[in-house]
């Protein structure tokens, strides 16, 4: 019983979809961010549920820890072997089984990723909502319970999987869900699965809730003196309901990097970037309301985006904001943080992490889903400078304790992984043992995805 | 190690709001339907979580069965104390602790009906939204995962709980999500909790979504010659896009029977009754769409009410429909069904139904919150006759099977309790199994409601 004979094994099943070379466990072994590589012992690519339920068996069989990839494109190194073991990478798992768009839902294999989907949706009119930015597969938004620039208008993940596919870690296959649009025949192991990163089973289908797309869409920025008024803008808007389909907030720095970056010419200061999906009627009122809102706090240069390229440029530009602030701080590395809290706690929250980055000497511009109380900063090392790391990290963990002080949780979006593993206890307390309670449960070898999440010593 | 002696530590602890009369038994023993009584040993009124807690522990100490108890209106018999024991009657600890009117947010004890809360919440300018028609405790509509007619717009009690406070089977009080609005800090177990029944936990506190009351509602009912056109309206409708805030189905038969009952003079056809919420336009043309479609399909008698009182009277009809359904049947006990199907499968299930009901040879008056494809029938037997009760259960049972065999859930917002307990292995398979594994996790001496939702024999 090891890993070695689990990967023999494993090779006799898979032949040249089992990799053991370098480059594969390489690749599979770093992370976006500033996490130490971690490289697996092999690399698997499945083609069938069938096929990731026999690796599952085998590798229980030969105690050997499982980690899946979808598209790479976590924040918290949530897909590192720190344990060593199999990487399952779902890359071939990358099919649109059914669209069904008269009950507006859609299978699909968790290698494929959300711009994939919704290209192949285009025709049909209806699309999938949930945008972390990245071209991120499925199931990995699945298993993070990621959100993104939308979430204020069609929630996150936890709201749009119906139903899901997983193989367990014995092997055995479950279906959690119905296409029916709700159900209360018992505990909802769907919202289960969806955040539990990969620790307690692998995800192999998918069934998405799918959206109407608006008959009319209108983007608009604005900018402001302060952040302050910004986040109340957003707070007020929120109230007054006015439904938002998209309310971001960037601050000075971040504006900065994406002009140069996504060729903007947006004025140097914090700006609100917004959208409103509707009737043609009800998206230009509803742009109406919020300008009149945000000018009453100040807003100014208010520009309409009802172009598809205009809105295209912008929140690719959004969305290209972290690689715009890398480039504009060349060799340095992003700790990219992530806390959400309640909305009136947001402008408190904001404020005070702008000062604390202000006061530490390196560079960490902000941007948030401020709609829900989500927000971000990149916070720029010199990666050969430990002590910058220090800061980055102690500036990190003063926003997550302060997401917790004001009713908030750690992580609104990008998971626990490694980053965020050492704030469960104080999140959750009692409740952390309750998750690793489950875990044993269901996964007694402590093999899928060890060392995340849950309490250790498992 | 024994329930008497549970109850004699109890009574040391709740003085006199621990019971052990006939009657509190008998009250607390019974249900709003079919099942046969099976009334607990002891009733307790705690007042505080430390005093549940206190319960826990002590029940856990001495082997006694806890079972929760909200407002008695659970149609499953979810809280008939089948393997005797505790029942713990939230009805003292009924107090809404906070409104935070400005994050849309309230923190409840689960005592509090639906209709206390918004009769609180009246002079903010916000309500809760989900209704399940009987003024149920928020703690029960929680355990069973209710909806109702509002689903189809506001979500169900999944999409409405943002954290809870949860007394465990050996008294640790735990704390679920936050008041942030969406989280990626590691399991869901606010999700997990909604929906089970009462079998993992005791909800000693609940934080719900609110939502601003609309600026204006429209209503309206149309009369359809078949059910058949009605259903394909309705998931015309959804299609199109058009929010509906409610659309329900009722048969002739519950026509007839809310005429009598209610004071209405709807024409003895099959009715969609339906309501928009937004701004004085938007839910106009909303309604103006809706209209066209239904008319497409055949529509008649098309009536707005657009007047609060003909809103309420309308919707207080809808609500009464089981007691008007009871009414007309003088002496006949009603078997409460619940399913729920994708929408394109909607037309086939009742139509299928209602023959099936057709042929039974007893009454059973059809109506449905078809905007999610969920629907009900009222199977009225003679209680004096086994024979139609055995009716009864066969065409609950062939409704079952069908919504299986049409991908859907045997349970919409009922849930499981007693009545679905049977179907559990047939909707999820091994996914049951993992249920109960969860189970025996949380609550190893299977104390918490036991004899429901997870498999026997723990």
């Amino acid at each position: 019983m090891s890993i070695e004979t689990a990967l023999m094994r494993l090779s006799d099943v898979l032949g040249d979809r089992l990799s053991r070379s370098k480059a594969d466990l390489d690749h599979h072994g770093q992370s976006e961010t500033h996490f130490a590589p971690a490289p697996p012992d092999g690399v698997a690519w499945p083609e069938t549920t069938a096929e990731v339920a026999e690796i599952a068996r085998i590798c229980s069989e030969e105690g050997c820890p499982i980690i899946g990839w979808g598209a790479g494109t976590s924040l918290e190194g949530h897909a590192l072997a720190t344990e060593g073991g199999l990487t399952v990478d779902f890359g071939r798992m990358n099919r649109v089984l059914q669209v069904n768009a008269e009950d507006m839902d859609v299978v699909v294999q968790p290698g494929v990723t959300r711009r994939a989907l919704n290209e192949e949706l285009r025709a049909t009119g209806l699309f999938f909502p949930v945008d972390p930015g990245a071209d991120a597969s499925l199931g990995g938004m699945a298993m993070t319970r990621a959100s993104g620039t939308t979430a204020v208008r069609y929630g996150t993940m936890r709201d749009n999987v119906r139903a899901l596919e997983v193989v367990l870690a014995d092997g055995r296959v479950i279906r959690t869900g119905s296409r029916a649009r709700k159900s209360s025949a018992g505990y909802d192991l769907t919202g289960l699965f969806v955040g539990s990163e990969g620790t307690l089973g692998l995800v192999t289908e998918l069934t998405l809730r799918l959206y109407g797309q608006p008959e009319a869409i209108t983007a608009a920025v604005c900018a402001f003196d302060e952040m302050g008024p910004a986040v109340d803008a957003v707070t007020e808007t929120i109230q007054s309901g006015v439904p938002m389909a998209r309310i971001e907030f960037i601050d000075a720095p971040t504006v900065r990097a994406v002009n140069v970056y996504s060729g903007l010419d947006l004025p140097e200061m914090p700006h609100l970037m917004v959208e409103f999906h509707g009737s043609e009627t009800g998206a230009a009122e509803d742009a109406e309301r919020f300008a009149e809102i945000a000018q009453d706090h100040g807003a100014k240069n208010f520009e309409r985006a009802t172009r598809t390229e205009d809105r295209t440029r912008l929140w690719r530009a959004r969305h290209d904001a972290y690689w715009a602030i890398l480039a504009a701080h060349p060799g340095r590395t992003g700790y990219v943080t992530d806390v959400c809290v309640p909305i009136t706690a947001l402008a408190e929250a904001v404020a005070e992490t702008e000062a604390d980055i202000a006061a530490s000497g390196i560079p960490g511009p902000i941007a948030g889903h401020v709609g829900d109380g989500n927000f971000h900063s990149v916070l720029l090392v010199d990666p050969d400078n430990p002590a910058e790391h220090d800061i980055a990290l102690e500036l990190s963990h003063k926003m997550a304790e302060r997401a917790l002080r004001l009713g908030g949780t750690v992580t609104g979006e990008h998971g626990v992984g490694l980053g965020k593993r050492r704030y469960m206890a104080a999140e959750h307390g009692d409740g952390w043992a309750v998750m690793g309670d489950i875990k044993r449960a269901l996964d007694p070898g402590n093999l899928m995805n060890p060392g995340k999440l849950v309490p250790g010593n498992q």
